[in-house]
């Protein structure tokens, strides 16, 4: 298996992803491709203890993300 | 889906878009290219609790981007 | 459009350019390239409530740009 | 030897990766590519005296990683 | 106007190039290329209110560059 | 000579790595590739005082190497 | 002249170079190549007022190189 395949695993299940400066998001991956670009549904954004739900479908660019976990 | 696709679809609607170094933009999507670079129209820049208009057109470099949510 | 074709338009007209690491400049936009390189013309530097006259033309490394707004 | 191919040394075993900005994780490795993407299962996320388990597998991005040690 | 062909047209002249992480150098630009690489003779290195004179031709590697004004 | 046949020269040495970050390595040069990525035997990784030996082998990823000295 | 030949006639000269997140070198240059990696002997690391000799010779990566001066 390549790393990249478990993207494709991951479809339509929720993720965590960690991005870089201290954001992270809990949602359901959409979309992904190979720079790591990011969709998400039902996105909820968490700095800290502070969590922000975002409505529609949220972009997260792959050159901030840090990991990905279920 | 590939996740830049969604770009197409968020033309002309209100986008909220993070940048590096704590910058967040929000303002309606007029254009955008692979890189990511943005053009807003009624763009307010938000910085913590302070909200700034911007007049015009706003170009946002992709390289920036954390990311765009509805 | 394009992003980079507001720039073309942004040709002799003033512009305000947000720097990664703080600084930003108010300016004529006399010239860009593709990498977002500007050149501005009566260019003023604000880093917080100071603001730094530049005589001349000041050149802004593309890499550097945060946004480019009026 | 080449650096990378210690990665395929390490396959189904135990390794820590430290990572940019302070994240580390310990896991088995179960997938690599050349740009240093990980996957680890059992993967445990330490930040200073704090460990968090993570369910299932964790994508590492290449971008992000420090050091990959047993 | 191209932005770098400023360079050209600033050969031989005094500049004022501010560095990523808080360095700047004031000097005579000898020579650059299109990385924006740039040698200074007669370099004054300035952070903050502190001023170093560095003998002979100094090497600004143009990843560090900002800005370049006179 | 080039900058990295140092390192050919240096393979089954002693070297000191410095890593962006902060964090340092001491250990035997066991390979390298033009990437500067890096695998040491008998490393310790040195964080100001605190001295953490790593048993086996060590991969530091080139992107993250400031300087490699005996 | 082009930036990257002051290198060469800077070859057996000590020369001064600063790196990224304050450390910086002082030695004789041996070698350089086109990505400014630099080997250094005589090298003395300078971070604030404190300086450590480095026996052998030093390896630098050039991406980590701000400036380099006599």
């Amino acid at each position: 298996m390549k790393p990249l395949e478990l993207l494709e695993q991951s479809l339509q299940k929720r993720v965590l992803v960690e991005l870089k400066g201290g954001h992270s998001f809990r949602g359901v991956l959409e979309a992904y491709d190979q720079h790591l670009n990011l969709i998400l549904s039902h996105a909820e954004e968490v700095v800290g203890e502070q969590v922000t739900p975002h409505a529609g479908l949220t972009l997260l660019r792959g050159d901030s993300v840090v990991f990905i976990s279920p």
